[in-house]
């Protein structure tokens, strides 16, 4: 079985944007047809859909469900449709680097067609659309492809929060190489870290690889350091928000505690990075900004009060992993081992010549 | 300021057991006033009251509240209902050893004083029960004495689970030497992680030290590798459940992890431990046997599910930490430095000449 589609586009420009609404997961599998632009702002808003690329992807359709209806012999009306959806879908996830980028690829491409009719540049935009679902596939299949023989027979792996098909189009970034090794009939089992406070990798991650039949154990996260001490981790791979030059790179909040774990109990500790989340002008982590929280996320996570009302609550949702605790970079273009810094550099110098 | 009083015995042999239901923490303070065994056995039961030295008193509380009202000339009467009780009591909580250990103190008072009458050994059985609380207060209060000088003015502590005063009948074990800095007017701040799967850290640890005035922040679990990374943390401090004559000791489950992030970042790593937890029969830590419990502690633990239905979850309630991780042991007759089997051997071997 292959990974459930998280968001794709059906039939042709009177379609609609499919995607799986994450907000009733792991409760209730639902698909969402979205037709009109303010319905996929609300569920990108909501995080019914979540995750960079996936976030990305659903912007490129809200651009195509915003303009599919202007008037054919407007031209002007139609580029000030395009501006408009633009903004509109930004404002979304004001900080989703992934939201904005995706939207100035399809005002780029309308400005860069004024050749094109605006019935033309329509399909084009769908075209577009669909093209970063599979630009998007083909990164994570490629990964999948070169992180898969690190994964033996009989194998347990652990990873942390949810890098995986939900938060892409399909496949996922750290979960590739186990769908990859699972489809090619290894037995590999996960145990995913429930990850506080949202807990995505109980509520997604584990929902995902249940869905394709890989078996997955549930455990908080503070007993990775139990199972990696008991000999029952083989491997460990996560994904990655950002990641500098010198293979430094920033996760989920709960990641260095893994990497550290890894290190100490001799376990090998792998990094699933696209190139588009390296970021060569960053020397190194140390510069990464540490995103904040709202503290109900901790105290009020349940829908219950879990901490005394006045007390103190620190929350930041991403921890940056010192590349010393990194054993090899798993990226589209090939496995990166340490120096890392040179290896990176080399994997961006051949990257004109090295197109998939 | 002083900790609150967890379990305290008012008045005389007609008086009332009053203890903190801590399962109404940290959204309520109430005390309840137990004036019969079998509320005192739900009160176990339900976790109203929980931590093993508080679980001892309050059974023994519980033996005095079931025989005061036995007929002064009924001798057989009196004895078969001290035996009844005991075995009562035991039931609340199979698991935990100093229930079991608390109700036989009270029984061997009694066979131990065939000479008293019925009604000296109601009002023996009473003074029994309030002397494990002074026990309890004076082991606590010299592991606080003992510990406060290794906390500087202006230091951060983290502490993981509830090792306070809410586990004892006041002052706590892990917490005592931060109340007894705070007491001492050094300016002192606890990092509480919140302790997955039952909170224990969020509810409580951090419910106490507010109610005393300490500035506390909680954290999840996974953020402990962060602050220290981050160099936001001095020093930790734990308790245990039962610790080896090596120094490798049982705590609640991800004491591991913290143990390993502390060894990473430099970070002083203390075992506050009351020589009755000590076990110097058992060589080292792989001998204690670790408890797993239900499931759903992991996946409905707030009243919401949040794994999916069929996924496996692994729920160890304890994890061992080999004493290679640990710093030094604070127990009320000393601290014991590296090596621990020496040192330890040492303290109970002058244990005779050293009683406090």
């Amino acid at each position: 079985m292959i990974p459930v589609k998280t968001i794709e586009w059906i039939g042709g420009l009177d379609g609609v944007a499919r995607l799986i609404d994450q907000t009733l997961l792991p409760g209730e599998l639902r698909y969402l047809d979205v037709r009109d632009v303010e319905t996929m702002w609300e569920a990108i808003r909501m995080l019914r859909v979540r995750g960079a690329p996936a976030i990305g992807i659903a912007a490129a359709m809200g651009m195509v469900l915003a303009v599919r209806d202007c008037a054919p012999d407007r031209r002007d009306a139609f580029l000030a449709a395009v501006e408009r959806a633009a903004a509109y879908l930004n404002s979304a996830r004001p900080t989703a680097v992934n939201l904005s980028w995706a939207t100035r690829r399809m005002q780029s491409l309308v400005i860069r067609h004024p050749d094109l009719s605006v019935e033309a540049l329509k399909w084009r935009m769908l075209d577009e659309a669909k093209a970063m679902v599979d630009e998007d596939n083909a990164v994570c299949q490629a990964i999948g492809r070169l992180g898969e023989p690190l994964i033996r027979d009989g194998d347990s792996w652990l990873t942390h929060c949810n890098a995986g098909g939900l938060a892409t189009a399909q496949w996922g970034t750290a979960t590739a190489p186990i769908y990859m090794a699972h489809a090619a009939g290894k037995r590999i089992h996960v145990f995913a870290d429930e990850t506080r406070p949202l807990l995505q990798g109980a509520r997604l991650t584990a929902w995902e690889l249940q869905q394709v039949g890989v078996p997955v154990t549930v455990i908080t996260d503070n007993m990775a350091a139990t199972v990696m001490a008991q000999g029952k981790v083989q491997g460990v791979i996560v994904g990655t928000d950002r990641m500098a030059a010198n293979g430094d790179f920033a996760n989920k909040i709960g990641t260095l505690g893994v990497a550290v774990l890894a290190k100490e109990f001799g376990v090998p500790f792998y990094v699933a990075a696209p190139t588009s989340s390296i970021d060569m002008r960053l020397a190194s982590g140390e510069a990464i900004p540490i995103e904040e929280r709202r503290p109900e996320e901790v105290s009020e996570g349940f829908g219950r009060r879990t901490v005394p009302p006045g007390v103190r609550i620190y929350n930041p949702a991403f921890d940056v992993t010192p590349h010393r605790y990194v054993t090899a970079i798993i990226t589209e273009r090939g496995i990166v081992h340490p120096p890392f810094h040179e290896g990176l550099r080399a994997l961006f110098e051949r990257l004109p010549s090295s197109q998939p």
